[in-house]
This record gives structure tokens, C-alpha cells and sequence, in this order.
């Protein structure tokens, strides 16, 4: 299992609090913890040329993990698009937090991804709705974080497929903070937590979920479906 | 209720045979029967300014029905996204046929709608698995058709919202014939028969299913979400 | 559209304060604003014979709206019998508040349908996750309740078909408050609010919500069917 | 992982046929081919004590595996009711074939599980309608069965979790052949194919599908939900 954390690295260059809770970046603290759950991680940041995600290292993906925020825009389409395809083919992706308004979760989605946020150093409680999901294995009745930012319905996404978690927040909010969905080949786990001031990927409940996650997301090992004109298996009387 | 049938017209100026099954155009047929069900009703084309769909047109349409074919990359971006827009907002859309590879519908599934194809005369038999779902209603335990062409799995589409139709083909092939999705607050129903050599759509059974499909998929009055910087609903202590 | 409010009607006979806030009982509240929204709707109690639910009052009824909390077990299992085979047979069905113990539920759900409870007075916001379906329109983006019962996750039902209403709780809690189900060709909506001591069934953006889920649950026309043994519909060479 | 393959095992006393093409019993065959694949796999069948499913085995089986057919009825309401409580506590159950109408499948479902049905040595074509799914892993674009017993849509489920595989016969009809259900904690994975009289559960790809079956339905390891009257986790000013 390879996988690959890809982190747009922008608030750690530009904001001291975040350097201080993340001082290798929130690539390196997430990159850290799959490792010592036995994957083989490597990280890919913006700056890099092709944002670190050339073909060769797409191709060797099987999970991609997505951390985005101010710098969705500096992404470019056609990376996007090569990222949109392998997921298409198979490949995980877990974006998190504010990776819902990246431009490949919102290709995927089909929808503005939009949603009510607020940074008021609040409590959040995730509650699991889904208590037989691998992603959930391991995972109390709920994880509570004592301060993050705050994401709010309406969140403008497609249906998902599954439902794993549903967040209380402490002003009065609530959110679908874990969604699964599937694209082509590919599975997709969207989870909610991570505002960069915040030591949330230090907490191992948070952790855990993640790591949880990778292996859902695992490709699985079968052909692509054949797709176009196609000879009939039977005879067709009319023909 | 205000219904507006797009069709891109081409083969009906391009295909002899196609011009004797649907004189008026598929969209002089299909707009027929709608306003026979009592519906207002217009049409629009892909060779129109604007292809038809102006601001105006758009948003006095409550549910937009799209068949296209071998013109797709005709269709400028602008007028895609302006639809993908008003069905975000709340208007319905009825994708028939040919149309799962439009630029509209590929870009709200965010997949490539792929599948296998085959023209030939075959028969085709939709059995419907929804019995309760209102598009349904009226509808015996299948529609057969005595030819049609071929539509077969896989599907390259989101899990739908919901299943309605299963399609048996003589060839050995079968299809998610009638399938529901949700984007945004609106509401769209992929429908698959009616290619452009058959008199599908002058059968009465897929007839009454367009018509549910058009009451189905009416926009719900309601106020659009709030999205955003939101300020708390209840005391937040740490703020 | 036939509109039957079954109620066990028991705490109004019991309990002053109940009565108080529904001297008509919680049935006679619901039963006048749905006549007033246009329905032709009668009621039906426990104590009555057959529990008011003889086989013509069901075979008459389009929808059956149900609330019942200390006496579920009081109602025959040949009377949950009857209900539960009318639901499959198109019969929609409204689960209200504490309905969700109730046999009926419970066999239509095949899970334990339990949950957390509290009675404390506290705020319950149900906040809209499905902008565009049919039930939630006409309401903002929450319904706010000053004062309700608190029921909390995790709520022990098969995956929704549809998700509506998420509760936000004072004390910390989140609920699946608005969902819905098919089983056979019935449409069943279950909504959480309600609880006995609140008046809550007078609360307008409450009542719209029921008013909207009698129309959604509805009954399509149709024929039932057929199972069993099939003569095929193709030529069958081994036969 | 403790797999339980439970068999009515009535057709192997009673038929020649059936006992030709499985002399160790249907349970023999599934129970050798899982032990091949790596589980520890026992059996029980209808006339053991207790049908074989004691507290003990029960408690200490991962994913049940159920194949039933003339003898539902034999089963015993309170073994049903066991092993319905052990699904909701978290154990995979993997109903195949004729068990889509035993009790313990119909009272998780909640409906009648009926269908249409024909004995004709039909040929079946099982494709793959989720190509990214843990159980199609390793299946090629469908499975092909020479002869199999046809079984025909309107097939009376609860809408499925999943649906996996759709069924092409050769006498026209269509069906939901793999189908995945959340009921408590527990996984239950629907699959067609297996008459007793044809040679099913020696094909490696049916095989293979129930193999994968298996590891996806395996319980995931957390605590049981807490339910019931529960304390504020905030405080509630009302109260």
C-alpha cells in the first residue's frame, strides 16, 4: 500500500502558530503517523514541480491524501485532470477538511461544495452514525476536539454514498463531517477535521480514522470495464 | 410548470430516415405530449443564439430536458456551466439517451458516463425495480420495446440516488436504465431510451414516464442556503 | 388523499399537563391542521376496537400517520401485522417522535431502532440537509424548538434512503431527525419531534413538514407486481 | 476469522440429483472452498440441536453463511431470533440464493423478499455494476452460468446499501443479484447464484465472490453503542 500525502504547504510558510503546531507542515504530522501504521508514505507539496504529483507518482499511488486551502486556485487543471483520471481508475482519495472547496473534490462532486464556516476556537463532537464501517472500527461513540473551526449545513455535496459521521458544534451548527462516495473505480472519503492552527492531527482518535481510511480507500485488483461499441454476446435475431 | 425540450437537431437535418420518424424534430415530439399532459412547454436548439438557453429562457424553466448526441463539443462552456448553475439552484433535468455523454450531465456526475453501445434493432425490455417512486407510476411490470439500440454495463456514473429501471437486452447486456441523482437542490432523472432511428418517443408507456419525470423533478420553493462566514447561533465560551 | 392519525392516546388520559397542551389529544392537533391543509383525515386510538385500524379503514387510507410511546406493546401483533402489509402494498406511513419503539417501525425496519434519550428541557434545532426534496420545502434552514425531548445518536436504523433533518442538541447531541424508506411500494417518513409535554404539533414549520411528508408519502397508482412462478418471456433453448 | 456456513441440507437427502452434484452437501462445498481461501470454517445444518447455531457458535462466528430453501419454517423463531441479534451485534451474514425467503432474511429486511422465479436451465449472466467494490475484486466484467434457475425483478427488497451485480436470462427477465445491507452493526451481503441442482459453488468467480464476501462482511472491532437515558454532555440551561 503506497501512499501519497499531498499538502498545498502555504500556511506554514506564512503563519508562525501553524509552524509551531506543524513544524514539519501538516503533510509531514499526517505522513508521520501512516508510516508507523505500516504504509509506505511519501508527500507531495504545490511548490514542486507538477505539484509533486507527476504521472510516475500518481501511477504508484494507491491513496491520495488532499490538504488544501488558500492556494486551490494555484493548482493546476491539468494536474487536476490527472488526478481526476486516476481516481476514475481506482486510486483512494481522502480530502480533508478545507480540501472541500479544492478544485478535485469539486470536479468530482459535480457541486459547490460550499458550506457555513467559523473560527471561534469552538468544540466540535463527531458522532459515528455508521457503527460497523471499517472507517469507524476502533473509534468510541464520538471524538471530541476542544477547539476547531467550525463547518455548518447546508454542505452542497452530491448524496453520499455512506454516512459515517455527523458533527455537534458548540454554536449551534451541525455537519456530515465523514461522506464516502464512489467515482468510476475509485473510492473517496471526505473528512471534516483539520483547521491548520489546530493540533488535530495530533489526536490519535483522529489518527486512527485516517489510517482507517487508507485501507478502505485501497484500489481493488480487477480490469478496467471495456467501454464502446460493443459485439453482442447472444444472437440478436434482428440484426 | 414550465418545461424547455433541447434537442441538438442534427441528425433530423443530416439523416433522411431519422427526419420521417420525428418530423417536428425530437424536441417537436417530445414537447408534443408534454403539453398534452399540461405543461407549458417550448423548445430549443443547439443552432439557436445561445443555443436557446439564454438567462432568461433558464430561469423561467422549471425542468429542462436535453437530448444531444454527435454535437456535444458544440456546446460553449459558457451555456454548460449557466445550466449547471440553474440546476444547482433548483431546476430539474431530464437527460435522455445520447445525453449521458453531454458536457452538462458529464459535469454534474464528475465521472466519464461511459458505457457499451450497438446498434442493432434489438430487442429491449425495462423492468421496473421502484414500484413505489411516483416516475413509476402507471407504469406495468416492464416496457418493452421492439427495438432499440444497445446500452450496456458498466455504467460510468455515480451510485444513483436512486434505481428505477433495469434494462434487459436481447444481445446479453443489461443497463441502470432509469436512474435519480441529487445536485444541489436540484433533482436529475437520467432516462435512457430513445435513439434517433426508433419511434421511442412516441410510445405511450416511455411518454408517461417523461411526464412523471417532469412532475418529479419541479423545484421545491424554498430559500436558497446560506453560505459562508456565519456567526454563532449559541455563546461560544472560547471565542 | 385518505388520511389516517393513529394515536395511542394514553399520556393525555393519564397525565394533566399533557392534556393541557393537548386537550384534543396529540391526534386531534395533528388531524385539524391536516384537514385545514386540505386533507380528508379521520383519527383512530388504542382503546377503540381493532385499535381503529380495521382492515377497511386501512384499505381507505392513503396515509397513516402513527405516534404511540408507553404502549407500544398493547397494540396486537395481528393489527401490526395488518399496517405493516398495507405499507408494502402502497400505504404511506408517518412514524412520529417516540413511534420510533413502536412494532410497527421496528418491523418495517428490521433493526433495534433505539437511540439516546433525555427530558431536560433543551433546545433542539433540526437543521435541513436536503434543500431540494419535496418534504423539507417551504422551511429556512432550521426549525428551531425552545424546549423538546433530546433523542441522540446513535440512532440503530438501516442506512436512510434519504436523510432530510439533522438535530443539533444542547446537551451535545446530534440525531438523524428526518428520514425516509421504501419498503415494498409503501414510503415511510420518520420525524423526530414531538414529545408529549411540548407543543410542538403547533410549532407551523412543524406542521408544514407533515403536511409536506402526507403529499410525499402518497401512494402511486399502479398494479402490484407479480411474483412467483414465470413463464419466460424469450425463447429458453434448454428448456 | 470464524466463518459458519449453515445448510438446510434437505435437497442432498431427498434428491439424487442434488446429491450427485454435491455429495458433501451444499455446506461441504462452500465449506471447503473458504478453507482453501484461508478461514476457519465449520458447518451446521438444519437437523443438528439447535440447528447448530448454539449461543457458543454463534458467539464465536465472524460471518454466517445461510443456504435454505424448502424448509424454512423448520427453522425455529427463537435460533431465528439469535442470530438476528448476533447481526446486529456485528456478525457478517452472507444469505445466498433460495435464502432470500428464509425468516432470518425477511425479518431483517422488513418486506417479503418475493420474486419471480423459473426452473427452464437458463443461462445467467451476472455483471458487474460496481467495479470498484471489495466483492468484485478479481471478477471480470460478469460472470457467465450456463444453467441456473432464473430469478425475476420486481424483486421486494429494501433498497440495498450497494448493489453490486445485475442479472441478465436468457428468458428476458432482470435482477439485483448482489446486494449489500447495514442492519446494526452488522453486514449482510445478498448473492443469487446457486440452485442446488446445478454445479454453482464450484465456479472459481462465484467462488471468488464469496471468498470476498466474507472479508468484506467481518465484524469491525469497537464498542457497542450506548443507548437509553443519557446525561448532558454540555450543560443544559433548562434543565
Amino acid at each position: 500500500m503506497k501512499v501519497t500525502v499531498w499538502n498545498e504547504n502555504r500556511h506554514e510558510q506564512t503563519n508562525k502558530k501553524v509552524r509551531e503546531v506543524y513544524p514539519e507542515g501538516i503533510h509531514g504530522t499526517i505522513s508521520a503517523f501512516l508510516k508507523e501504521a505500516g504504509y509506505e508514505t511519501e508527500t507531495a507539496t504545490l511548490e514542486q514541480p507538477e505539484h509533486g504529483l507527476t504521472e510516475e507518482v500518481l501511477n504508484q499511488t494507491d491513496v491520495l491524501i488532499w490538504w488544501g486551502h488558500v492556494a486551490h486556485h494555484e493548482v493546476t487543471d491539468e494536474i487536476v485532470s490527472r488526478v481526476h483520471q486516476r481516481v476514475l481508475d481506482g486510486m483512494g482519495l481522502i480530502v480533508l477538511h478545507s480540501g472541500h472547496f479544492s478544485k478535485i473534490f469539486k470536479s468530482l462532486m459535480g457541486t459547490t461544495c460550499d458550506l457555513k464556516w467559523r473560527e471561534a476556537n469552538e468544540k466540535e463532537r463527531l458522532w459515528v452514525v455508521a457503527p460497523g464501517h471499517p472507517i469507524t472500527e476502533g473509534i468510541g461513540e464520538y471524538i471530541e476536539l476542544e477547539k476547531e473551526e467550525m463547518y455548518g449545513e447546508h454542505f452542497d455535496i452530491p448524496t453520499p454514498d455512506e454516512l459515517l459521521f455527523v458533527s455537534w458544534f458548540q454554536g449551534g451548527e451541525v455537519f456530515r463531517s465523514g461522506c464516502t462516495f464512489n467515482r468510476g473505480k475509485g473510492k473517496i472519503f471526505y473528512f471534516r477535521p483539520g483547521h491548520e492552527t489546530y493540533p488535530t492531527y495530533y489526536n490519535e482518535q483522529i489518527q486512527r480514522v485516517i489510517v482507517n481510511g487508507v485501507k478502505w480507500a485501497a484500489p481493488v485488483e480487477r480490469e478496467k470495464p471495456v467501454y464502446g461499441n460493443a459485439k453482442p454476446l447472444e444472437e440478436v435475431p434482428g440484426e
